[in-house]
């Protein structure tokens, strides 16, 4: 069943006993929905928790305040955000993959495995749906509290790169104008997210741009990150966020993809093009998917293998295939 | 005389033969401003033109169009945007500094010298104060036309680091979401302006990083760019471009001094500070100024007596002088 975001919250008034599932690798997206709408429904006196991910980075540590669920909660109603498909539940959100009663997502690739499911992939983050769905929540209220519009902030601002991507949409400057107007914080946000980088952050950086492979006469790139340039480096896991942004800025590139090494035998890849190669075709090929500008898969095997197989997947959808 | 937004749109309604001053070193901000106004202008059936600026990049070159004024043109009415001072206007254009007949800026430190000032100090970009001017000239349009809304998307999004700077407000994202709806191509400014980088600037920034001063701790970071640099990378005016943005990433850093030799005995300074620190302040004691967080000034000496005075000026400002 497809709800309208006005549905949906009209769906989580009639309920109570909430937890809240992120995705693997969760992003500012991810946490800032959870944890907004879980103060949104305590707000309304309803109990709602998030359940804890151990994937999350130091860099969201500001972010989860009281939200996380404790061990022994059992959930009355389970509530995903953000998450596209089954495959990108977290260890301890698998027991909960078919007792979803609600998926809120924008990822038009969303598989709908809810059994209500409020998708919207016009919008470029997931925080502007639920944007419209915690006003909805907390009407009449004339402005959402700041508990709320503070991770939805940054749910926002995160998932469009602080407002620069190409998904970028009117509709996600009005909800970030009407979430600032609260009197949040966003420059902490900003700074945190945007505007500040590790030493160990710079030099991988430089690592990546100087091994880097070019292709297509300069307008493919290919990067990679291995496991032994991440213990070189004594890089941890919050200095590689959204490390993939960092290839596709090189002058004249228009494809531009970015490997890491997770362990032996398994590399990430994240794959972003501009409007003459669609990038969720390119990672469908290697079992992957996501937007047509943005897009990831994995490949099982070394950093070399996992460069020649994109590549050649590049190759197969730039030939029409 | 000081005048409302609305006010000086009427006053521009009752004039003709504009010619449109931009300020030395232009930047997105006021390029973008003279641009609009200059074809807001056209549309209402005046005469207008952009006084050309031989400082000017590349990198602006794409949004100039047919504004910049033939070098015969006598102006009727001379207009200043983004310029809070006399000595910020470029060499072709001090033939008008008694003549301004209207002063359009955001700048604290205007000095208010036009026969009228429309100055809008918070206002991140000067862009938001001319969305609202061209607004009231061209209405009762439904929107803006694009020629109209790029250049103001342009300066609005480059003073603003693409809405990351901490000026950033409210009405930055909802003029934003206003210049974004009439369907121009923000994408390309986006790309072009805050996700593109040549090989020649990500080296100029490896080398900022390299040779930074660090002082206070680690709070306070010096860092330059020498002639010698610009000559031995082959670097262009273009690839220096908001550079005064690399140092202040650095984490832990809450001061970020970014100086450029312009040429030999005299460097440019750009200081970036946090709330515990009012650049402006630090500025003015070498003879510049700007906002609270983001001023600058010029020392006549080598980088180095550059780098001494603008170390005895923070410790002055911070020691309460």
């Amino acid at each position: 069943m497809n709800l309208t975001a006005q549905e949906a919250a009209a769906f989580l008034q009639s309920r109570d006993g909430y937890l809240i599932l992120t995705h693997r690798r969760p992003d500012g997206d991810t946490i800032g929905c959870a944890v907004a709408l879980c103060r949104a429904l305590r707000q309304t006196g309803k109990t709602a928790f998030v359940l804890p991910n151990a994937d999350a980075t130091v860099l969201f540590d500001p972010y989860w305040g009281d939200t996380p669920a404790p061990r022994d909660f059992i959930p009355e109603t389970v509530v995903s955000v953000d998450i596209a498909s089954l495959s990108l539940f977290p260890e301890n959100a698998l027991p909960y993959r078919d007792q979803v009663e609600l998926c809120i997502d924008h990822h038009p690739s969303n598989e709908g495995f809810g059994k209500r499911n409020c998708v919207e992939s016009d919008k470029a983050a997931c925080g502007e749906i639920l944007y419209t769905i915690c006003t909805h929540l907390l009407s009449p209220r004339e402005s959402l509290p700041q508990e709320v519009a503070l991770p939805l902030y940054l749910a926002v601002s995160t998932d469009t790169g602080c407002f620069v991507y190409s998904n970028t949409t009117p509709n996600t400057h009005t909800v970030a104008a009407a979430l600032m107007a609260t009197g949040v914080d966003f420059r902490a946000v900003n700074k945190r997210h945007f505007r500040t980088k590790s030493y160990v952050r710079l030099r991988l950086e430089s690592r990546m741009i100087e091994t880097m492979d070019l292709h297509h006469n300069g307008q493919t790139a290919i990067a990679a990150i291995s496991l032994e340039d991440m213990a070189q480096l004594h890089a941890a896991e919050a200095d590689v966020e959204d490390i993939a942004a960092v290839v596709g800025q090189l002058e004249g590139v228009r494809t531009a993809v970015t490997i890491r090494e997770l362990k032996p035998g398994e590399c990430k890849l994240s794959v972003r093009t501009q409007a003459d190669l669609n990038a969720s075709a390119v990672c469908k090929r290697l079992g992957g998917g996501g937007h047509a500008a943005a897009a990831g898969c994995t490949v099982y095997g070394s950093v070399a293998e996992a460069k020649a197989a994109i590549l050649d997947a590049i190759n197969t959808v730039k030939a029409g295939g």
